[in-house]
């Protein structure tokens, strides 16, 4: 039985004017699959973190107004002059949202491989997902498990390869143990159960009590909270113990990743014999590859000479490690969907709820754990 | 003519104690050279800002006084609470201080390759050059051309194989300008000698308009005010020019090396054609060799993800390069003594003079250009 494909179909946009964001929702033609691609109907998207950056862009959501119709609401929100010259690049441009997704595919192209996925349920990546239907090329998609559903799947390739990827980098760049901060979110919960079952020491950052508790539950050996009064101390001795000098931080702003480069150095020079006024040879490294702290980053250069600081995004990653290792990633994926990389989610929008004051106020704080999935096609 | 050596040989230190340091001279044995070593009177050294770190630690020398006698001068100032912790590792430790020299061979040990340097001028690299006496390996000296004096060799190290360093580096990690901070300093118009006679593209930035003046008399192209109200603009046009995407910044702290990377990354987006909310995917690069700005280092992260920041130090990077690279930088020091590497010094002083308070209230301003030169053995 072929489903019904309508010549139009709804998509959420983010169009950044002067000194304005503008959120809608727009009927677009219903995109006709190439040859090797396949034409999903999405029945379920996460709200990443990492999809708020394009959604919101620059602009200062607090003067968000709200028009338009219950169907098809418009938000608008005042970007900051200072703020303008960053958005540059996407001025005037209305923008698709939404970097992953799953649901079935009801149409595909002329080649054997797109031929053999109709009707499957898949795990899309690519951007736009925000969307009724979406094609999209063989080599972006995933074939989930014949019993999973599309909210299984939705969100299979950002946090779950993000997670691997973390571990992957811990190993090719000569680490033995990670560090993590907002560890008590999606992604943290995953790497945490990763390292359990691998092996692998971790060191837990969150800011809340609460969060401690929710990973020890979950069998996390090292957590500190940094709204203690004895995280400097907690997190030094949490270093010692598992010898981490590499730490991922999704916060990316205020003194956190100094922070922890600092302890690292406390912790090396615990053992060390010489002093040398340009600190221990040990390498260390902070990602940063995420922005939950806005506030500029930091850091008093405590750590001696050798240490680095960077950007790190999953996808040159993944380009970098070549496509065998990251299929083996996506394999490992697909076969723990409902382990590992299970994901939980706080509430399900459908896209015009999504551009609801209430919607946006709750997935706009950022909190840990508090994420959203939208049902394109309705809950 | 065997000069007279004596016993004993006086040696400037720096003790950090409980909340509290002091700078002293004191006598010790003179060292016997070994089988590969010499013994170097030492006619001069600089001091470099890569000394105060040591010969300072964390005190704060607006609070030094100053006692012993005009011979033998003590000097003591407070260290903050907070920084003990970073100089644990040099806790009531007497330490000798003096990166590099230059002097006289007076005594070899037996090997044919230390005897074949009796007699000579050298400059040497080591630590413990604010002696009047150092026996050091064959392996750490440089032997001078016949007509060089030792105030002309004595900085024949440290800025003469970071310039050239920096220069290596760029190489190496596949960029194809530099920016530096901190230009106008000894080591920033060596750096401009070798960017011109090599015709590499040099961004220098300088915090007052008089240094723009001095580096263009020199021949530099570009030379960006940092205290100018077109500061980020003009750094802009600069890296568009040349299309530097690696930065060594001296000063360490403050907004600097943020800004660098943020400016790389409008002139990198100037000719972009796809909006990416991740940035730019050319990797920008920005090495901390210092930290004459005390201040917290501080970025708006407004340069995507495809970025670093990192420590970097000469003697690690010439371990990593190897011997014969190494070597091939030291020819070039040795051949270009009197033109490329040529040092210019504000002031001459004995070791005592070193402790008086007008000379540290001169050197310890970190000012760009001041450099001063110790003769351990008298003026």
């Amino acid at each position: 039985m072929t489903p019904t494909i309508p010549n139009t179909s709804v998509q959420l946009r983010s169009l950044v004017r002067r000194g304005e964001l503008e959120l809608s929702l727009v009927d677009v033609p219903t995109p006709v699959p190439g040859p090797d691609e396949v034409l999903v109907r999405i029945d379920a998207a996460p709200i990443n973190p990492s999809d708020l950056g394009l959604l919101f862009g620059a602009a200062d959501m607090a003067t968000a107004t709200h028009g338009g119709s219950a169907e098809r609401p418009v938000v608008t929100a005042r970007i900051p002059d200072a703020a303008m010259p960053a958005m540059a690049g996407r001025l005037d441009e209305s923008m698709p949202v939404g970097n992953e997704g799953a649901g079935t595919v009801v149409a595909a192209g002329a080649s054997p491989a797109a031929q053999g996925l109709l009707g499957k349920t898949v795990a899309v990546l690519g951007g736009a997902m925000y969307a009724q239907y979406r094609a999209v090329p063989l080599d972006q998609c995933l074939r989930l498990p014949d019993d999973a559903t599309s909210a299984e799947g939705a969100s299979s390739f950002v946090n779950p390869l993000t997670a691997l990827g973390m571990v992957e980098t811990m190993k090719r760049e000569g680490h033995t143990a990670l560090v993590h901060t907002a560890a008590a979110s999606n992604l943290g919960q995953m790497l945490q159960r990763i390292c359990l079952k691998d092996g692998i020491g971790l060191v837990n950052i969150v800011r809340k009590p609460e969060q401690v508790a929710l990973l020890k539950g979950m069998g996390a050996v090292h957590v500190c909270d940094a709204s203690a009064s004895t995280f400097i101390d907690d997190l030094t001795e949490a270093l010692i113990a598992t010898g981490a000098t590499l730490a991922f931080d999704a916060t990316g702003g205020g003194p956190l990743a100094g922070q922890i480069l600092g302890c690292m150095e406390t912790a090396i020079n615990r053992s060390a014999k010489v002093y040398s006024r340009y600190g221990s040879t040990t390498h260390k490294q902070v990602y940063l590859y995420g922005g939950l702290d806005t506030r500029p980053t930091e850091f008093r250069r405590n750590f001696g000479m050798t240490w680095g600081m960077g950007g790190w995004l999953l996808f040159p990653f993944l380009q970098k490690i070549g496509p065998a290792a990251a299929q083996a990633l996506k394999d490992r994926v697909a076969a723990e969907l409902r382990t590992t990389f299970a994901s939980r989610y706080a509430g399900e929008l459908t896209l015009a709820e999504t551009l609801s004051a209430d919607a946006i106020g709750r997935y706009n704080q950022r909190a840990t754990g508090e994420k959203f999935l939208i049902r394109p096609n309705g809950r």
